[in-house]
């Protein structure tokens, strides 16, 4: 269990070999936080105004990143994903604003990377068209929520620290 | 000061004309951090020995993102960067790895976006590789160090809230 | 039938849940023109010839099209095609170039996408080729020719207006 | 004026040689239509409601095609645009949409291919989130209505037949 | 047999229609040789040094082109590879560094290509990072070792003259 | 001169830095071949014909590739070329086809990368084209054949062996 299954014997990085697994029905959750401070954080709210609609353009960033994830992160295996959802949330109690991303598949590998890279790439495009305003804000939190699947199962976040 | 430029007066998204600015040399530096738990700090601070290079793989891919910042983020201009380096700390006191990316360009707008990418994608690869271990780690606090260069100047981080 | 199942219940944009759907055999077929007046015309039909082959070069960028819809189209899903072929038609009497882009997949969603994006390829890379010439070009009557395989089973391009 | 400046001397496929050329502002205006229908009409009229922002996420592939066009049309340069903006106009007489993109760079060769082909990705992309609707849209009317800058100066746009 | 099936009974070029082939385990594994001289290779030889990890990074950047073959080669299927391994030998006698890619998948078609594409760019990334001692490398000897898998079945090298 | 300049002096791979490097005029030409054997190589001198006609693909890929150098190498820089140029030599003694590219741009840094991948990969697309035929084809004697442009100044091949 305490092994990188990325590394052969030797060390050296491999895409793993999954040619001899089921292809299951494969989901992954994955979660982030933008902390964007009280000005931007009134601006997106009142975003699909005359503002312009920060969250509209993150959500299509982070589809779009779900499908790249191979191109992006090295050892991932391309995975034609059937389903991406973005959900936003506004938290007022510190203007942050939290993305949930759910990814989908029926195949031989989970999609966890993929849920991971598209919640990022949806908060680091909300920091893009926000910048102009502030360049202090600060993106945190993110994490695997929930996968359910696959050999090794369900798994449920609980920190280890 | 308070509008969203990536927004047209009507709110519709838009890549913010740059044609009239300058080209002057500008640099950025991000960084951001991966809370992997003990297990996964030991063997990634023995990397380059049998287990495998964790770090270098993750530079790798983070210096590629650096040059897919424009294909990711819907509103970035392509920008030829000219320089682009990551370093990581290992912080045996919290068992996180600190990545600091630092992108330069000698362009019309700045290397931000393609730093805070890198930054991202190296905590990202880092995830990748160790998920094997433990799914819980967290990847947090990434930020903008600093920038120079451009009309708007130099820009040191504080936090806003 | 009159929803768009591109967004969720909210309106909120999605890559549509295609996880239950059936692997079955489809098939996509699209059209198109481009208009390039005479000129363009005769050095197009002597193509091949030392003019230059410019129905060969736009076939390529056709095909390779039709693999790059997902990247290009935000909500569509990573489809691994099964074949691809693109034929071109000559006709004198308008003085224009009509393409027929053929796709198919074995696979749980249709290939419509892929074929309309490889036939608007293949045009522009001829407007691309000849505006050295004329810049007057026009491209279009961009169609659905039929559709076959799916729960929604075949489809025949009747104009709605 | 009557050869093809994409193939050499042979008739051979060439990138064209503009490393002599001088480095100007460029601009380049495109647009095309897509008629939709009525009852697809009113669903995009109705957008930025719950039915979901049609136009907002065709604006966003359109400026992520314009960043493409590179690498999608074989014989084009790899051009850093620096700006680049899409506009819809609702026609009620017709039942279509009609895109207009703008494009400019400081650079040694035009932007018409990139706003020809954010033009086509924004129409595209209308079709591929109103299919599930009707599948009898037409996508037509592209053409470059105008160019400025560079030695071959202004155009615009008269039709040639 | 004396056919190429990359075209068709006209000559233009198509994506071979692979719909109707059965899913089978397959397996391709390609070598290539890239001569470096001997200053570089004492250089390479002492890898994982201060002197920097070249086999380390070329390997990762093979890995990742395999992925990418379809967007490479124009008339290649999209495969999701299942599988891919990066091997090098350090060759004294003659100064070469020698790699050997295998790829696998479980597909309608097989991974030649993919194997050959990440030799292939494993030796060019070995060139790149070199350049700086010498331009006079030469990459060589690329080839296809075998094959196994799809309705032809296996294939050993055996040199055609 | 005996250090990797793509390595930090703690050996971490980067982007090399040419911030401070002046914009000139450079040029690479690389050359390759591929040794096919006597029946492919007669179907290849017939091309154009109704056999097909390979090496106007190939040559299409080649330049495409050129434009993704830096997309596939990984520390690579973005180099926005001003000329790609792709020939072939049918060399009936050995039955090979040999590929001779040249790559131009205006910068900071040269195209010796840009114009061995565009090489490259035009011989690989030959290779996919014909390996119905025969998969014992081999590539060979990928070299630099000269550059010039920039500090460094000229280069004409001399092997190191």
């Amino acid at each position: 269990m305490n092994e990188l299954n990325h590394f052969d014997a030797e060390g050296k990085a491999i895409m793993v070999d999954v040619s001899e697994k089921k292809i299951t029905a494969r989901e992954a959750v994955a979660s982030g936080k933008i902390f964007v401070g009280e000005e931007i954080f009134k601006i997106i709210q009142n975003g699909n105004s005359k503002k312009g609609d920060v969250l509209g353009v993150a959500r299509v960033a982070g589809i779009m990143a779900a499908k790249k994830t191979a191109e992006i992160i090295p050892l991932c295996h391309i995975l034609p994903i059937t389903h991406c959802k973005i959900d936003f949330e506004l938290l007022e109690k510190d203007f942050s604003v939290k993305v949930i991303s759910t990814v989908k598949i029926s195949g031989k590998t989970g999609v966890e990377m993929e849920a991971l890279h598209s919640a990022i790439v949806a908060l680091l495009t909300i920091y893009d068209m926000c910048k102009a305003v502030s360049k202090s804000m600060i993106i945190s939190d993110i994490r695997l929520e929930k996968k359910s699947g696959g050999k090794s199962g369900g798994y449920d976040l609980r920190a280890c620290w």
